[in-house]
């Protein structure tokens, strides 16, 4: 196996294709983003994660599209995934995430992986409260 | 060092208690969670730790408390944190997050947690756009 | 103490060419990739590693070689390590990872990171029989 | 929202009672783990979720079951997950991983962990052989 | 919001350059890296991070200032943040860090991910020496 | 596969015995931890792990045994893993760690968790000084 490549629009299956088409279609793109591209090489998983990203991220649910893009980032800046940083920052900020909103983001990011490391260090057992 | 054991209010120190008091008071509770009992170990840790979250979630910024309270949430699930996943989900509940938004941010932690990795995995490169 | 700076075997001291001869001798490779000529910063540090990997991924054991670099690979996926990611997709390839088995390992890198956060965000207890 | 409860067969709604029974033929057994008694509790998640495990842990790829279980296992320990630990131990068992093969998959997870700290420690760069 | 930019000192607002200012008294350098000319597009998060960083890592506590460096350091290296690892390298070499230092540091970093996992996988429970 | 299970003294084989009985003389203690009694499934892993550890801990280098312990503890901290936390807060004690070393430890797992992140979240690229 060589290193991954893209596949462009023009190189793919059909199946790959409708999936590309679906993306550009739901998301009013003219082009995918890499990580579809990428994915493209097991069409499979290309088609098993949009599927789900999709319904996980379609609009009508509980939860804005914004504030769903945001815990999108929050969780990408954890696991310090540096093109999902990028990507979810963007469409975040496509969702309506302002400089401000982002800033309060990342303060929590920042302390919930400060206190997650305390408690961790100082072994506090679980409050009987939270168990109900 | 013996390990770390909880210091309750009516053994604490004026500086503890001071922070207790702080915490009862803004939160409007009768006595504060384990995590603060264990830290009071240290009173400079404690009073630091609290400052902290207690700016970094005031009501009043760009984002809604539950909001704040959910990615607290979503990113101590990411870490894997006991204590975090079951207090965040109590404050998170106590600040409005019904079970549909619960299952809403699940199911953005596992897909992210899954995109995260195949993004490293495929090695993708940073899409020009997300660049500025 | 400046930037790790790599050391060639022609500025290498015998002990560290002693473990860089056995490197390229047990692998049939001309010379040893970049991890080892950094770790030769540490001599110590290098003939443990060495020695270590050596023992762990020698063939002749229950798993086949292209397994151990195919879990070797979706460690390295799931802790977000670029180099690594590159460094054991080559040797999975090497050892006979085709596309097909990289496609699959990447799917099940994804589907783990995705159920082992669920598990903890809804705070699943162990089965009584996973315990036997 | 209170602490996640299961969801037991008996008790479940008729499309949770269709993934349950999909799951109970698909594995042969009597009864769904705990996850899937979790995961019950978001429908949408738990027929998603189930439906993409299915889908990439199904035989007849270029893996063995075993050998999936296997990757699925050592991601878990990576993760520091005990449910998906003792969960993807016992799966592994039941598809053929000997106490041999484990120990030989837990060898491969230190040595993976260590190596990828390793490298980020001394900045080690890609070799060029990588990238092709 | 577009990708975040550095602020520099003469672009910087009064409550900006204050806290500039204090980074470059207490540590005697002519600019402020990095690091604080991005939180610098949050104020808020910039002083509580600062004034934070400032109390954890000031000489005259219990540990040497070569010390708290080095075990910032470790933690670097574990999470992988590659600006955190090279930051941190610089400020544990300013303290006294030598090569031996660095090495020792990276030895343990390395078996402690190893051990850690080893745990998790063989699921060993705590000693009952240890709770006390 | 069953659970693993540990493995005692009196029911060892001669070359598991050895290892035991070096760490008893090395650490001049009456038994081995549970960590030891788990990897003697493995008699290589145990042998090679033992091995390691003790050569990276041993006194004698550039840093104090209390300090190496204390980095030990860091890491496992950070790893969010029990078990070692636990053993490795005993250990740093045993080697000299007071209650306000440990607190001071504390404080940088969690600033450094915190920056860590933070880092990451705003894209900071490395100063070109730590390049050097």
């Amino acid at each position: 196996m060589a290193k991954p490549q893209p596949i462009n629009y023009e190189d793919a299956s059909p199946s790959v294709r409708a999936v590309f088409d679906d993306i550009k279609t739901s998301r009013k793109v003219p082009d995918v983003n890499n990580i579809w591209k990428y994915l493209a090489n097991d069409p499979a998983t290309l088609k098993r994660t949009w599927t789900s990203v999709k319904e996980v991220m379609a609009p009508g649910g509980a939860l804005d599209p914004v504030v769903k893009e945001m815990i999108y980032l929050a969780i990408s800046v954890t696991n310090n995934c540096g093109y999902c940083v990028a990507s979810h920052s963007f469409a975040a900020s496509k969702a309506g995430m302002t400089d401000e909103m982002f800033g309060e983001v990342m303060a929590i990011v920042g302390m919930a992986n400060e206190t997650n490391r305390l408690v961790t260090g100082y072994r506090v057992p679980i409050d009987a409260a939270f168990e109900q």
